[in-house]
C-alpha cells in the first residue's frame, strides 16, 4: 500500500436491506505545494505519486517551459514536519537563467491582454495561453480502427483504478503505422483529470520528447478547455475523450488546428474538430 | 439555445467504416471574472446561468459569507465588451460592511497555520477552512431506501445532461419523514461538478436556508475533499457521490462528522463515514 491509495473499512447498503462490513481501497489525495525559486507558487490537491512530472507537465501547461533543461533542479527538501520529518508534499523547483518565472498577482493573471477578453465577447483569447510550438501542422494520419481501439486500451492500463474505482486517467498513444494498433506511450492516474495529463507532459518534457508532434492523447472524463489547452502547450496534435467536450473546448481545438474526438468509446466516436487527421 | 449549451456540426465515427454527419449539443464553457469590491478575485471556467448562485455559493465555500445579508449587491456591470456590449462574464460582488475579503496573496494562501501543514503530517489542517456553523449534530435519520433513490432522481432533474451528455450535477434532498421519498429541494448544472455544488449552495445562501441541516447532496460524480468541504461549509449533513471518494474527503467527513456515501448507484451504496444517520 502506497500513498497513492488507503485502506478504508466501509459499510455497504443494499436495496434487499442487507448491510455488510468490507474493507475499500480508495485513491490518495493530499496537497502538493509547488514553489519556483524558493517562493510559494501554487497548491494541488492530487494523488501522490510522479510528482516531479505533474510539476514539470503543469509548468508546460502554464506555458513555463517547454523543454527540460529550462528546469535545473526539482526536490522535496522544502516539506518537514515538527519532527523533521519530510511530508513530500512540497516541490521545490529551480528554473534555469533566463526562464520567466509566472506573474501570480491576480490583476496579471485576471487581465492579460489590453483588450480584455473576460469583460468582452472574445473571452477565448484572455484564458488561451501560447504554445512555444506554433500550430499543429504535423501531417499525423489517425487510423479510425485504432482511434476506436484506444479507450479500452487505455482502461487496460489503469491500475489504480482497477483497486479504487475513482481516479481519472491520460494515456498517450501513437501509430506506428496505418495498419498498426495504437502504441501506449505513458499512461497516468490521478484523482484530478487536469493532473493526469500534466503528469503525462511532464514525463514526456522529462524524456525529451515535446512537442509531441504524431501523438494522441486520450482522457478517461470529459475534454474541457483546460485540456484542449495543455495537449496544445505540449505540442499534442489530437485528444480523445470518454465524454462529452464543452463549447470552450471545440471552440479551441478549432482555433489551434488540435483534432477533438468526444464519446469515445469503443463502438463509435464523434469528431468535433480537426478531422483531417482521421484517415479512412 | 441558450448560452448554457450550443450546438456543432460533428461527424461520427463508427466500427463498421461508416461516417456520419449530425448536429450535437455541447455544454457551454465560459470564464466568469469574480470581483469583489472592485478588486479581481478569481477566475473560473463555468457553464453560463445561476451565475449570481455560483458567486453567492463560492464565497460560502470560502468561508467569507454564511448569510446573504453578508452580501449588499452583486451585478455585471463591470463586464462590457469595446462595442459597449455587456459580456456576463463579470460579477461585481459588493460586501457588507464588516465582511471581511480573504486574503488572496500567495503566502497567506499556503500558509494557513503558524505549523503548516502543507509541509507537515497534519497536511489537512492546512486546507481545511472553519464553518461558520459548527459541527454538524443536527439528529437527521436517512432513510435506506431514501438514499438508494437518490441518483435517479438526481439523473432524472438533469435537463442539460439530457441534450449535452457532458455537465456535473449536484441535487439538494430532505426527507419529509422516515416512511416519504426525498423530495428535492434544488438541482443544478455546470461543466465544473465543483461549480454545481457552489450554484446549489449560493441558491440556498439566496433563501436563506443556510445551515442546510437535514438535507443531503447527491452529486454526479467522485467525491472530492473540495467537495466535502463545501458541504460542511453549507452546513451540509450528508454527501452522497455516484462514484468513488479519495482518502482525504473520507477523512475530513470523519472530522467534520458529515456522512459519506459513495458509488450510490441505485441498487447500492457505500457508507465511509458518519453512518450513525443511516436509518434502519
Amino acid at each position: 500500500m502506497t500513498r497513492a491509495s488507503r485502506r478504508h473499512r466501509v459499510h455497504r447498503y443494499t436495496a434487499d436491506g442487507a448491510v455488510s462490513a468490507r474493507a475499500d481501497t480508495v485513491a490518495g489525495e493530499e496537497p502538493l505545494e509547488i514553489r519556483l525559486g524558493g517562493r510559494p507558487f501554487t497548491v494541488t490537491m492530487r494523488t501522490p505519486g510522479h510528482d516531479f512530472d505533474l510539476v514539470g507537465g503543469f509548468l508546460v501547461s502554464e506555458g513555463v517551459v517547454s523543454a527540460a533543461e529550462q528546469i535545473v533542479r526539482m526536490d522535496y527538501r522544502g516539506g518537514v514536519d515538527a519532527d523533521g520529518r519530510r511530508s513530500y508534499n512540497v516541490v521545490d523547483v529551480v528554473l534555469a537563467p533566463g526562464v520567466v518565472p509566472p506573474d501570480t498577482s491576480m490583476e496579471r493573471h485576471v487581465y492579460t491582454s489590453s483588450s480584455c477578453g473576460v469583460c468582452g465577447t472574445a473571452s477565448i483569447e484572455a484564458v488561451t495561453k501560447v504554445s512555444a510550438f506554433g500550430p499543429a501542422g504535423d501531417g499525423v494520419r489517425l487510423p479510425v480502427a485504432g482511434l476506436l481501439a484506444l479507450p479500452e486500451r487505455l482502461r487496460a492500463a489503469q491500475r489504480l483504478f482497477d483497486t479504487t474505482g475513482g481516479v481519472h486517467a491520460a494515456g498517450l498513444f501513437r501509430f506506428p503505422g496505418d495498419d498498426d494498433g495504437p502504441e501506449l506511450l505513458c499512461v497516468r492516474e490521478d484523482v484530478g483529470r487536469h493532473n493526469a495529463v500534466d503528469k503525462v507532459v511532464g514525463w514526456a518534457l522529462r524524456e525529451g520528447l515535446l512537442p509531441l508532434r504524431g501523438t494522441v492523447l486520450q482522457v478517461s472524463g470529459r475534454a474541457s478547455f483546460e485540456l484542449v489547452q495543455k495537449a496544445h502547450l505540449a505540442g499534442i496534435p489530437a485528444l480523445a475523450a470518454v465524454s462529452a467536450p464543452s463549447a470552450l473546448a471545440v471552440e479551441l481545438a478549432e482555433r489551434t488546428g488540435t483534432t477533438l474526438l468526444g464519446f469515445s468509446r469503443g463502438a463509435s466516436f464523434n469528431a468535433y474538430a480537426g478531422r483531417d487527421r482521421i484517415a479512412g
